[in-house]
């Protein structure tokens, strides 16, 4: 059965790559971005040298393929906020809610990989993906009046993105969930 | 009279480095950010080259200080705007409209300053000063009720400012102004 078997070797292949990036993340959060080492990483994993170099040449291509698994993560965990059942405004509002923990954490806990990967941030097409998503709600709210309908749909995600952008430094959760309120308030009616 | 001979000094002190900066920033806008001379500037500003090294040791001096004096100039801007009579309310409205076009302004004509002079748009003691004025608008329309009063006036201050990023991109002086009616209703009462 070929195609089980190379489903295996897909699955492994899969497993090793994650042991790598976890590994390589656990040692950045442990000892700082600038000081961690491909040996390390393949100590950490319990994996071969040999074998993490026939995955990433280096450490930055660790670091960049963790940051990708991290903001598709982050995307696939906001869409399924999206598409749950409900009004749209209350759908948005958790979607904002969870971006801003998402940046805040980030901002806080997270070393600077955007600076380092040399893209600020999000990379920019996972800021479109967002972006779209924010649309696809407002377009949905505002034929129910959910939304104000005086402001293409676009501009107000980016509107929504940008404001939210203040969110990386702020001190708690619970100014987390005032801003996502005062940018609500930006986009709902009533 | 001594006192008067330093006055006159310094008044053509500043006039040669304003001539100095204005050629850097003539030069600048005709052949892009990379291709300009310190010979170009002394030439365009009728200076010899000896006394434009007087005053700055590369273009990327006459740059920095072209972009300080940008940037003060903007500040002073929205300070007096602030400081017009009337309800805290409209002025506030009154500072965003006019920082947002700011920051379109910069998005569409100027070329990227701030990524050349290693620090990201408005340096940030000048973003304090903004964050300063804008906090004050609020703390003062606070106390009539104009603006609301559950969120702490330097979060507001924050958000607006975040929000107002997005002007960057905006295609038209309709959207800034569609960006800062959003942004009001976020801060607004009634």
């Amino acid at each position: 059965m070929p195609k089980l078997w190379n489903e295996t070797i897909e699955a492994h292949r899969a497993a090793v790559r994650d042991a790598i990036l976890d590994a390589a993340w656990a040692l950045v959060a442990e000892r700082g971005l600038m000081s961690v080492t491909m040996a390390q990483i393949a100590e950490r994993a319990a994996i071969g040298r040999a074998t993490v170099y026939k995955y990433f040449a280096d450490v930055e291509s660790v670091l960049a393929a963790w940051h990708e698994r991290q903001v598709t993560a982050h995307l696939q965990q906001l869409a399924a906020i999206a598409n749950r059942p409900g009004r749209a405004v209350r759908r948005l509002e958790s979607v904002l809610v969870a971006y801003a923990r998402i940046l805040r954490q980030r901002g806080e806990h997270g070393p600077d990989l955007g600076a380092l990967l040399h893209h600020g941030g999000h990379p920019a097409e996972a800021q479109r993906h967002l972006a779209a998503l924010v649309r696809g709600l407002l377009d949905e709210g505002m034929g129910g009046g959910e939304f104000r309908a005086d402001v293409p749909a676009d501009e107000l995600a980016r509107y929504c993105l940008h404001a939210l952008s203040a969110a990386a430094g702020l001190p708690s959760e619970a100014a987390v969930a005032r801003l996502v309120g005062v940018v609500m308030a930006g986009v709902a009616t009533g």
